[in-house]
């Protein structure tokens, strides 16, 4: 990032860490973007009108090995559209948005749509119907098409200051986290029970020896976000796992070893 | 709709009435529209990048009488190509879609994009401002511009074969629904108090005289949105109000006076 805002002056400050940060590893731009797609069913398409206008449309989606599965009409614009030029691009947003709609997390998918045919045809309904059953209805319909769209670009934002490009060769090699999406619960149960062992993790592992207060807003396969509150200000931080984890049931024992290892550092 | 869809024959289908619907008066696709927009400050842009390639990207936008005030960073891959090529469009889906993402009301709104200056400058600010409350933070950062999307073609999609197109004239004129975005309350009422006086609206001004149950699942300036249940199937309708209303607190004495109509041609 070479270029800067240009800053009037009163923006707010955010505290740098003190200390090393322990163990600052976090998903990829390729494997928040794999994870998004995986999140929902719902996306805008940005198709080329026969005057090469861009043209935004809502539409529904499933996911062929990453690669969006789209089921549309020629008797609507976008279906005749991609007909027309295969050129397109989709926009996915979180489904779960923060109250701050510039800090949600959403990317953008740019390639080519292409008929899918043969055993990808049979592969690829299947796709659409597991994410949007409804489409039961109509998928059948000899005026709707399936889609698919070979991504070739690949755009992440993460909320503010969060943000990153993937390739399409590392979004096809991603894969979606298997924790963030089901983390709720023990976020909630590690800031009710063991925000301690939160505070502990921030002063030892996450930079942050002046922390007061910890409190964890998210868990992946390769650790925790905390927001943490110190005498400077606010800040963000991070504490990783020993090793990656790949189940939600992995998860108490990755974090109880945060702990200790917090605790013994601590002490 | 001249074109029809290539129904395999197993499509549900819906009985339609059995007598004239007294005043089917709904609102129009540009004030669907008009009400749409003014719901929510989210939608996705699509852009036209260096290349020509289309380009969908979450934003966020405040309304300057009807017209999307974007506010977007040059260092921002959407900023870069509304500078470089001012075709835009916008497409919005209601903030609170339903189970089946394919009934969700949404619109696109296309035209070209313009920098305010002088006093539309200023009220555009605001109106940015006024939807996004935290763009305060960045929006006198040199490197944010505000656009204004002089909207040439409206499509309005109200769920399944509810759809229409609006001229930029139609939408211009148009003001969003002051009833609508307020009725929850009052539909609640209707139907855990009034079902008899539903099911009457919907025997004798709805065109179902052989209706056996009546739910109200939307309304409006013009009148209210039934769900009918039939022997023969399941449908909707509509009963028009003796005239238009214009505030929330109007609803009520406009639909005594449909269930005293619909009691009168019952009786």
């Amino acid at each position: 990032m070479t270029l800067d805002h240009g800053d009037p002056g009163d923006a707010p400050t955010v505290p740098p860490p003190l200390t090393a940060v322990a163990d600052p590893a976090r998903p990829s731009a390729a494997e928040e973007a794999r994870t998004l797609a995986a999140s929902t069913n719902v996306a805008t398409l940005a198709s080329l009108t026969s005057d090469g206008d861009p043209w935004a449309s809502f539409i529904t989606y499933g996911l062929l090995d990453g690669a969006p599965v789209l089921c549309v009409s020629r008797m609507a614009e976008h279906g005749r559209n991609l007909a027309h030029d295969p050129r397109a691009s989709l926009a996915i947003v979180t489904p779960d948005p923060p109250k701050d709609p510039l800090a949600s997390t959403r990317i953008t998918l740019a390639g080519v749509v292409e008929r899918p045919v043969g055993d990808e045809l049979a592969a690829a309904r299947e796709a659409h119907l597991a994410a949007v059953p409804a489409a039961k209805i109509y998928i059948d319909f000899s005026d709707f098409s399936l889609w698919v769209l070979r991504v070739q670009r690949v755009r992440w934002v993460g909320g503010y200051g969060r943000m990153d490009s993937a390739t399409a060769e590392d979004y096809n090699a991603a894969t979606a986290d298997p924790i963030s999406p089901v983390a709720g619960g023990a976020i909630t149960h590690l800031n009710d029970d063991h925000a301690d062992s939160l505070l502990a993790m921030a002063q030892v592992l996450g930079g942050f020896p002046d922390a007061t207060v910890a409190t964890c807003f998210g868990a992946d396969r390769y650790g925790l976000d905390l927001d943490v509150t110190t005498p400077r200000g606010f800040a963000v931080t991070r504490v990783g796992y020993a090793a990656p984890i790949s189940a939600i049931g992995e998860l108490r024992a990755a974090t109880v070893e945060l702990a200790r290892r917090s605790r013994i550092s601590n002490g």
